[in-house]
């Protein structure tokens, strides 16, 4: 994979210049797309700043977030060729700090669950999982050292951990959301995609202007909840197995772990995420359902009839369930530093029928709280376990993620 | 006033039809707009449903809100022209209740603090207020039943009350922002004009699918809060004499009304709002801040020139100011139904140069509570008073105005 800290590292020792990084990517993107379908369109002719804290980092971008100088297409035939005007808020961010947005990477439609055509770049027969499934899948194959994606449910942690790659779904709003496609604006959060926690964690700080981020200190003896989040259906055996694994090397490097079941309100406000969603989708996408249900993908036309059925009253009972859990969930980050949970159910499911389920990372999103996701090493299809930290603490789950990923290493 | 209640009632009882009720809205813009200027683009051949709850409203929509079938245009010249692909969210909603979006209505450079060229219906030598200038107008020059503002400041309750109009800034994300250009994601509400507070109230009902937001009931004797805002600078004598005028009629009419001085964490988030907004309109423009400055208004240029030194740190010590105050209101309205308040400082400043000032509104955007503005009988320019409820509360909002609004007819 490329790394953003190693690009950054060798442009700033003169032995790489920051066209040569760009370079490095366009090179690997020819080898490696035509076998995968990550990208959806590149910009042939990038302007390359020649400095700046990002310059030489080539940018993966999600399809559902505006660019000025390429199409944004949402996964949807429905905005087949449509050249918004602006950058996103993100974008216009990124390309400020120096960094290239070379390409845009494929998305579920909308963000939605139904699958694209893009593989795993470890196995092609598996799932890159969704939505983030471009971003995740180009950072893996080495195409792009950061990509942007969304999540709603799991749509960043969960391909990062099917394609074996680190990700942030960053505190709710620490990155703007402005000229991204909305799905629900109560849960849409930007994040991030890089080949090692350190490569996010520099990013993040970068781009959120937040030094503080990219700590450079270990996190001591922090105090962690393991997490099995039972609510939900019990995950693969060898997604368990690799969540004890992480446990285990995070205590033999000096955390404290304590088994964490999690009280009433947020296993109640887990149940409700899909009602926030929905409510809000069925508003956010009124005009595509309105005019062009036809060519909705499957999944999502169906999860938009059912939406509509969706009263008021439900949604205010949803989200004050969610205010609860939220306020539950901050006591409960008085006794811990941070969760250590599943990043996902399991492996990348074979074949492109599904994108995987989002059963583990709803929560989390519907709280708010920062997520990162470590690849745990091992053979066959990636797995990756969680960390989860209070509320804008994104940059103690990084420490804490850095922690585990280097004693997973050892 | 073309009145939203009226022409419904008449449809209802076949005495007007659809396409007979837009017929009025565009008879009146013909004959009112060229010495107003309130009206950016039209479009010239509307499908007219001919059922639906809002058949024959025809609606101004401010020009930072998207339409599929008229441009969005921003009030700026970077967008002259610019034709989105969907409707906001909002817009859809109201093509489904049957409404006819009929007009795009003038606003400040991205809902900005520079003035437009619209004057004010009631002395075309004053501002009709901003930055939804041209929705207030035209709904006080009797061009259309129900408009479109947005409010980052005090851009929907100010204008309401210069044009001498009702009007809603409901509680934040009652309406949908999706398709709506962002200033600040954190203030950025969606509010309604009507021509009366029942007006306002049927059309919020109906558009945010909250029957109980039309309450036919009176509020009993409602326990209001008078109160100055005295944190800012002190209003003009007429402003104040109206605001104790309405405090007397909803006496006379039942209310029990308290002298209400905020506490300690609300003036202090009221001078915190300039930062939340700031921090993120320079990044939600920053697009338009990297390629297009000099074609920025001279304020908003500005504006955003200083908010580049703007750090992290500031914005989350303003966040956390706003999180303390809106605890703070919470409890407050354990002892009141309401805050009776002051819409704006006086009347509307004489000449185009400005749009007045937002200090009575601020305070009330960053708690996310709904204000409704009830316009105040009398000679001269107009004058207005507002009613603050809790966050969610705003059927007691607009109850207690409408409770008002009777006891001034009165």
């Amino acid at each position: 994979m490329l790394s953003l800290v190693d690009l950054r590292t060798r442009i700033a020792a003169g032995t790489l210049d920051p066209a040569g990084a760009i370079r490095l990517a366009e090179v690997a993107i020819a080898a490696r797309d035509p076998g995968i379908g990550a990208i959806v369109s590149q910009n042939p002719a990038p302007a390359i700043a020649g400095s700046g804290p990002l310059a030489g980092i080539a940018v993966g971008v999600k399809d559902i977030i505006d660019t000025a100088d390429l199409p944004t297409q949402m996964g949807s035939p429905i905005y087949a060729g449509w050249q918004p005007k602006a950058d996103a808020a993100i974008v216009a961010r990124l390309r400020a700090l120096g960094a290239v947005p070379l390409v845009k990477t494929s998305t579920s439609p909308f963000a939605s669950h139904d699958p694209t055509a893009t593989v795993n770049p470890r196995d092609p027969g598996h799932t890159p999982g969704g939505s983030s499934a471009g971003s995740a899948a180009a950072v893996a194959a080495g195409m792009v050292p950061l990509a942007l994606g969304t999540q709603t449910g799991g749509s960043v942690i969960r391909p990062a951990a099917f394609c074996g790659v680190a990700a942030i779904k960053p505190s709710f709003r620490l990155l703007p959301t402005v000229g991204v496609k909305t799905f629900s604006w109560a849960l849409d959060t930007v994040g991030l995609f890089g080949a090692g926690i350190r490569d996010i964690a520099q990013g993040l700080s970068l781009i959120a202007d937040r030094p503080a981020l990219d700590l450079d200190a270990a996190p001591g003896a922090p105090r962690l909840g393991l997490c099995l989040q039972d609510f939900a259906e019990a995950p693969d055996p060898d997604a368990l197995a690799a969540l004890h694994r992480a446990a285990r090397a995070a205590e033999a490097a000096g955390a404290r772990l304590v088994d964490l079941v999690l009280p009433d309100p947020l296993p109640e406000a887990w149940a409700q995420h899909a009602v926030i969603q929905d409510y809000e989708a069925r508003q956010a996408l009124a005009w595509e359902y309105a005019h062009h249900r036809a060519q909705l993908s499957p999944e999502l036309g169906e999860q938009l009839d059912a939406a509509q059925d969706l009263v008021a009253a439900q949604y205010d009972a949803a989200r004050r369930a969610a205010h609860r859990a939220r306020r539950a969930l901050k006591d409960l980050f008085g006794a811990f530093d941070a969760i250590l949970t599943l990043s996902a159910p399991g492996r990348a499911p074979a074949g492109l029928g599904t994108t995987g389920d989002a059963r583990f990372n709803r929560l989390w999103t519907l709280m708010g709280v920062p997520c990162v996701t470590v690849p745990v090493p091992g053979d066959g299809l990636p797995l990756g376990v969680q960390v989860v930290a209070r509320f804008g603490d994104d940059g103690r789950a990084l420490a804490v993620a850095r922690m585990i990923e280097h004693a997973l290493a050892a």
